[in-house]
């Protein structure tokens, strides 16, 4: 409890810090930030001091649960703040500040072009840190946590982390270098395609955290430029590998990971389909196609969710395709959300197995990943992690139903929220549209069905099981 | 290959004979049913004889997998002809047969108030016929073949069987006993609340199977009667019950069941529910909430499909509910269609279970089910069916919307084929459509998902594997 109280501290007096960046750089519009990093500071401050001493030989794998959890909630809640004070409803702020911290990038906001500076920063670092933020849950709580098979994922980094940079803190020391590479290449790349630089850096923090807020109501359908969908598809696509995999290839030149390559051949697979749907039904010449194909559902795998234009005009066919490939998500280890490509490349093999199982009885089926044998424990634990999410989407779906929002928004809109998206599909909130018209609860239930995603579901329900709470 | 090929034969002689009865029962109309009988019945017999000599020796549970499924296509498209000679184009009368075989219960016919008794007829009895060989299908063909969890269904079915009837045999025709008891309760009942003798036959026919075929464009909203719904409620219920737990109770007097009470309990949660929805809404006076909640409710979680109003008018928040259970169908061993019962409660299990594991990595946590244990390989077996079932309705519902159909009727086309419930949501294909004006492909399409629903997708899904074919 102690060392919940202090971890929350901690956070807190880190969001309040981070608020001075925006204030900083727009000092005209610096108030609702100086005042909310003040509160930040000076609660953050009190409760770790007053939780100063906590037993650190008392903690268990099973605090982490809580700490994770009310670590997320305390960001989100602060991060908030300078929202409202500068003028947002309190229901928005919150909102928008999940979505933000999530890397989900649905927004209330409408006339971004209008919007202040400092505001726009502070979306965009929002995601950037959030990004960051799940790559380190993911490496360095979840395994430990053992959610949704994140055991295997276990091996895998802390193999790579011990052999080849002998600890943890620097491991995540160098991911944190490598994010900042990504960001950096992609803002100098956005510069190259045109893009002002104020524009070009936010814009790459969402892009390489697979944020997708925008500094245009249009998203980078505002630019409407093809260099600039290609920098970002490609810089959406870095942000969803595992970032262990490039420190492997950095020190090792070690390429191969059967995640990644399956994740880039079904992506593939899935922009061809599309684009020769585009190009068969008329509606953009072939190259075009690819490109605005690859660029779309790059997208929406990715959980990035930037727009450049309604794909729901390209016929029910794509539409259908995106609502499926919305739960997709990247690779883990990555700052994708949704059901990720370990889990669905798990699943699939364990119906495989099941099928020859089916035919020989008798017969003895390993299932392998990454070269690994899986224990059957943590095959169900995969497997009941994608029932699992599924559940929670129906009933997100459910809740948002029951709010009045018709079936398709609701639909959708529980999907793009639990899988970290962004848009959803129809006129409401697809990828045209805006999430402030919705009921004031929907929106918390949409902001909540964010964090439960980002943190796999699991490390937050957990939370709410008698079991978790008895000795 | 001998014996699918005689097998077959015999289900076309079968089929054949069948459509003597409303051949005779409607003599002014006879004639399509006389020809269709004659080419069945003579083509059976022609290949049911050059097979004549099978090597029954040779007979592997594999080869059960061709042999169930061909049968089933066998039947439907023998079953198509009549109402093919009767005026329905190609497309129209598989998808009807397929439809009915299946106890399905989408309609593409119209005018059914004005259609010849003879094809009302027919219509019912391949409900009813489909709704027998399902439950001789999931007791004596699928366990074996360990299709999505069966296997556990086999122990239970055969320990019941050897132990209380001796025989396998006997076990069948006892089934065959409790359905047509239940059919003749029901038709009485029916007539007892004013149906004609007619009318209630053959809805009696259609309610026990889990169909929904009406001998009315308006469904059972035709007689617009509280005692018809109450009753029709009952017998549906009646017919997605183990049919294995009525001979228990019978023989044994053991009522306990886990499937049976968490199914019924879960069921009675979804309408009070709904009927709270209903009344708090002002849509309806308490009790009139509370039939119309259950006959509704129960309707679509037994997959039978039958309607009185269309519920689409509920509500947003209903209308995602209804689309939600419309994949969890009643329990094994039923009329039902959908994941069942067995499944939804061991995949809660194996969720609970991986909680408990995540927050105590080194518990051991045995699943119960029925008071047996249930292995790792069996639990693998149950989620990944789910899993697969989740992945085919994506498939199927992305096929549709290739092929022009609005979201909402590919999504919910998608699902209702695949369970084998009947109407939709929406306009086209909600409970007071039709499924008439579908695009020709989009009808194969649903017909298709019917049979792979019908036969727990495996089955079908095995034979399109390279690993059946081998050796």
């Amino acid at each position: 409890m102690q060392l919940v109280l202090r971890m929350n501290g901690l956070v807190a007096v880190l969001v309040g810090a981070i608020m001075l960046i925006p204030a900083a750089a727009d000092a005209t519009h610096a108030r609702p930030f100086l005042l909310s990093a003040f509160l930040a500071i000076t609660l953050g401050a009190l409760v770790a001091v007053a939780a100063r001493r906590p037993d650190y030989r008392s903690f268990r794998a099973r605090h982490a649960f809580p700490m994770t959890t009310f670590a997320w909630l305390t960001a989100g809640t602060l991060a908030a703040l300078p929202l409202h004070l500068a003028g947002l409803d309190i229901h928005d702020a919150f909102f928008e500040a999940m979505s933000g911290l999530t890397t989900t990038g649905s927004t209330v906001m409408t006339g971004l072009d209008r919007t202040a500076p400092g505001l726009l920063i502070w979306r965009a670092m929002l995601q950037w840190i959030g990004g960051i933020g799940i790559i380190v849950t993911g490496i360095a709580v979840l395994p430990m946590l053992r959610v949704g098979g994140m055991q295997l994922f276990r091996t895998e980094s802390s193999d790579t982390a011990d052999k080849e940079l002998g600890s943890a803190a620097r491991f995540a020391g160098a991911t944190l270098w490598v994010y900042a590479a990504l960001t950096l290449a992609c803002a100098l790349t956005y510069e190259i395609g045109g893009m002002a630089p104020f524009d070009a850096v936010l814009h790459a923090m969402t892009t390489v955290s697979t944020g997708g807020f925008s500094t245009y109501d249009a998203s980078l359908g505002h630019f409407d430029d093809r260099f600039i969908m290609g920098t970002a598809t490609v810089f959406m696509l870095s942000g969803s590998i595992p970032f262990v995999w490039y420190l492997r290839v950095w020190n090792k030149g070690a390429w191969r990971s059967e995640q990644v390559a399956i994740y880039l051949a079904s992506l593939a697979a899935i922009i061809l389909g599309m684009a020769a749907w585009l190009a068969l039904a008329g509606l953009a010449e072939p190259l075009d196609a690819l490109l605005r194909a690859a660029f779309n559902v790059v997208s929406v795998v990715t959980t990035t969710g930037f727009a450049t234009e309604d794909y729901t005009a390209w016929g029910a066919g794509p539409v259908v395709v995106f609502l499926i490939v919305t739960v997709f998500g990247g690779c883990t280890g990555s700052t994708s959300g949704g059901l990720k490509a370990m889990r669905l490349i798990l699943t699939a093999k364990a119906i495989f197995a099941d099928l020859r199982r089916t035919l020989s009885p008798s017969a003895v089926v390993p299932i392998r990943y990454e070269g690994r044998a899986v224990g059957d424990a943590t095959l169900i634990s995969v497997v009941a992690f994608c029932t699992l999410f599924l559940i929670t989407f129906a009933v997100v779906a459910g809740l948002l139903g029951l709010l009045g929002l018709d079936l398709l928004t609701a639909v959708s809109g529980a999907a793009t929220a639990l899988a970290n998206v962004g848009p959803g599909v129809g006129d409401v909130i697809g990828p045209s549209g805006n999430f402030a018209p919705l009921p004031a609860a929907a929106k918390w239930v949409l902001a909540f069905a964010m964090l439960l995603g980002r943190l796999e579901i699991l490390t937050a329900l957990i939370l709410l099981t008698p079991g978790f709470w008895r000795r």
